[in-house]
């Protein structure tokens, strides 16, 4: 079986991404996790440009790693300089990793207006610097920077650039897409021309970033086209779109070519990698990745859900689980009644798909749906609504009323909000006011308050997540708005949603579901 | 120059994606857009499916649109229909849409699985289809889907299924990736085999799916191929893990293939298709898209911004510009200064460059957009907050403080708002209140009310368009809300920002500034 090498730059170029930032300590533990899924190169960092890419080397060869080879990315030497007194070049040495990853020129415009040298000085640098890391016992990669922008520029310059490379020591020269505009015809063909003209015992590798939209698939085109060595990041983190996503090319390779790059148990852990990672770097997760995204295997057109039902072949092109994600159904307007039936098995209701209540929860769902509703990330409220319409629901407690005052006295003067809120509990009226920062938070507040002498439990919930819609801004301030909810008791969260005209009240109902929810769950279990 | 046709399906399969729901009115708004924008076919929605769709293409048909032909878009007939008694077929029809687009199984999978027919019949289905909708007038496109999935399990059925369209008025068929799992390789193989077989009059067309990260390079392989037609959606939107997205699309084939389908002139407002979208579709714009997203052309490492300097073609792929981009640097103190410069000469601001109050205006606003706030989008509050700075601004009003009572009095009662203003203006104090649909209008009537006295020209101030956004939803309620409003008097329209932990406090900061650029304006106007 063939064999493909995984180099994960996510730590180097994965930082360039605005918005991107990770200490020595998130590069020491994304390195492990990357290690543990399999990776077979982890490139820390370039520690000839920062300090805080220096005191990851240091850090990382006090660890054993079972799978990856940490290497120190730099570039070539530079021209008026001998290698062996290049400060870059030293500090490669310096950071003691075993693989030297460096880039060098292969394009003579980068050649003529960025370095402002000869072509013939360029490939000496190239030369030198891969003779002496390799001398110095240093595993090279060759980056052969702006490779394809090169290469259709002047072909012949860019194999030499390559070629003395090869001569020199690096036992994998990379044929980079630096600034990602590279179409996959062109990637294949320039890849197969390449391939013929290497020494056999030189692997061909690939880097790709994404401005073109095309870095995952001119990545598999190079491996197709005879490369053997593939450069990405988790999650495509990188400079401006990104880099190729090591979490899209790992199962494409895995599931799709049958080629073994980190077996088919730790697949299983990609999701988890790819979240992990997220997590670190403090970005919230796509959902729509490939593979590993929340919703890369929802399913929300009614009759896509009613045949993924017959059989998922008809609308997976693999299986979740192979990559550690799962199926979901949504439910919309534009659902069946296939999607409502699967819906509420997973909501562990008993209900017979012909029976007359699913049509009517169908047509209930369609009919808020189409007010403004969304039940598709508010899946407490659509079982509570379920429950109602199945007339399987007693309701917890009743409301009475509540009001909310927001007042800013003077200029410069903080704005006080204050709720009172008025219900009816086990037999019991009360009526109770908190402030709150803002008027939704006081009354979230008033609501627990009032429910809590009730309903100790209550006291668990938090909100975790809160957002507002305006349905239809165009009538201005008096369009409709949508809120979304996220609760949790520390084990479990739930989303809720409310719509009106006025934010308060939409709030005031996603708030009271939501508390409705936790009672309901929470009695449900002391049923059983 | 070859044309190709750009198949726009947002509006249809678009909606599929989770989280994205978007009302007649939203829909009328998009294709308004992507005809100006010069799009040759806008499919609408599904008639046959929910009413919501049926309402559009009534709406459109009232419409004159420039570029786009509207589509209505829905499935072959029912297995033991007669083609004129389908309800899915009479719906297209009813649509009165001139482009039918209806789908097919090419895959015996499908046809045995999830339709539980023979071959044959779903053939017969096909053709029939085809030919009573062409027979009516329409232009018939044929989607094929799972075309790929089924021409590798067996070639010649996935063909049979394409002639039958061709042969009964089919004027384009489509290979759809309906899985989105195929590789490009195989994209590119079965697509010039296709081609081959196909009768010449006959248009190829593709339709790709992102569950493989290769959507775009698949769909500008298969027009390499041959493909004269390509569907695809603004932004990528659609089910699990997206469509095709047009925005990388169109520009690879303008600015890369040199093949014509919207034109450079409209091409520079491709940036402002994909805001407009995300905006009615209410998602947060992706900044690492390619070509439209902000980070697209934003350098952050030194190097490449060095080298951008010295000539942009070496880190950037195309030209930001010819896409409505631009570029970006991060990072960088001497960046910041010249963004504000770029901005205070777009508001016609005097000021040199080296004054004291440039770097002030840039350190002020570096401190409010790290609290939250956003001048962006808000041209009007960046030019009083620099008007304000410069000590060239007298404020019309001065504001006293404010009240606001939401309340709600029992069950099933409508909730009530009231709001309360007192401020000062030309030396005399005014207090007076309103009603509203909510907090935010009644606090909107009541400040106009207590304005007018003064400045009776505010009545012709309209709100147009509120948006909120929770900044960091993980504070659940106390998290800080951002609110962007636009104004219009009719003539012109401006936008203001306001930010606060209260909801109520940020839009009566909107609201002010909104009141005071318009009563500043039109005393600037005066003074000439």
């Amino acid at each position: 079986m063939k064999k493909i090498f995984i180099y994960d730059t996510t730590l180097r170029d994965g930082t360039q991404a605005e918005g991107i930032s990770l200490s020595v300590m998130d590069k020491l533990k994304i390195a492990d996790k990357l290690d543990s899924f399999g990776i077979g190169y982890v490139e820390g960092g370039w520690p000839g440009s920062n300090p805080k890419d220096m005191a990851f080397f240091e850090e990382a060869r006090g660890k054993k790693y079972k799978n990856a080879k940490i290497a120190a990315f730099g570039s070539t030497r530079r021209a008026k300089v001998k290698v062996e007194d290049d400060d870059n070049i030293k500090k490669l040495l310096e950071s003691k990793a075993p693989v030297n990853t460096i880039f060098g020129k292969s394009w003579l415009l980068h050649v003529h207006e960025v370095l402002g040298i000869s072509p013939e000085q360029n490939l000496l640098m190239i030369g030198d610097s891969c003779a002496y890391l390799s001398d110095n016992g240093r595993e090279v990669i060759f980056d052969a920077e702006h490779f394809f922008d090169g290469y259709k520029d002047n072909p012949s310059y860019a194999l030499d650039a390559l070629k003395i490379a090869c001569k020199n020591g690096a036992t994998t020269v990379v044929l980079c897409d630096t600034n990602g505009g590279t179409l996959t015809s062109e990637i294949t063909e320039i890849c197969l021309s390449v391939h013929k003209s290497l020494p056999k015992k030189v692997l061909l590798g690939i880097h790709c970033h994404n401005d073109g939209d095309m870095a995952v698939a001119n990545s598999i085109a190079a491996i197709e086209a005879g490369a053997m060595h593939v450069q990405g990041t988790v999650n495509g983190f990188g400079e401006r779109c990104g880099n190729a996503n090591l979490c899209s090319i790992i199962p494409a390779l895995e599931l799709k070519l049958g080629i073994n790059c980190v077996g088919k148990e730790k697949l299983a852990r990609l999701k988890e990698l790819s979240l992990f990672v997220d997590e670190i770097a403090n970005q919230n997760p796509n959902k729509r990745l490939p593979y590993v995204g929340d919703s890369a295997f929802a399913h929300k057109g009614g009759m896509h859900v009613n045949a993924v039902n017959k059989n998922p072949e008809t609308f997976e092109h693999t299986n979740p689980q192979f990559v550690g994600n799962k199926r979901r159904i949504l439910v919309s307007d534009l659902s069946g009644r296939s999607n409502i039936m699967m819906k509420i098995a997973e909501h562990n209701i008993d209900l017979d798909e012909k029976s007359p209540e699913v049509a009517e929860i169908l047509e209930t769902l369609k009919r808020m749906e189409n007010e403004g509703y969304e039940f598709e990330a508010a899946d407490a409220s659509f079982h509570l609504l379920a429950k109602k319409i199945l007339k399987k629901h007693k309701p917890f407690f009743n409301l009475n009323g509540f009001r909310v005052i927001v007042e800013k006295r003077g200029k410069g003067e903080k704005c006080i909000s204050e709720a009172t809120v008025k219900l009816e509990a086990q037999g019991k009226n009360e009526l109770t006011a908190a402030e709150g920062d803002g008027p939704i938070n006081a009354l979230d507040h008033a609501l627990r308050k009032a429910l809590i002498r009730f309903y100790p439990e209550i006291s668990n919930v938090q909100l975790r997540d809160f957002k507002v819609r305006i349905i239809d801004g165009k009538d201005g301030t008096a369009a409709k708005t949508r809120v979304l909810i996220e609760s949790s008791d520390g084990h479990k969260s739930w989303s809720t949603v409310g719509l009106s005209e006025n934010i308060i009240e939409a709030s005031w109902e996603a708030l009271v579901d939501s508390m409705e929810y936790m009672l309901y769950e929470k009695n449900e279990k002391m049923k059983k």
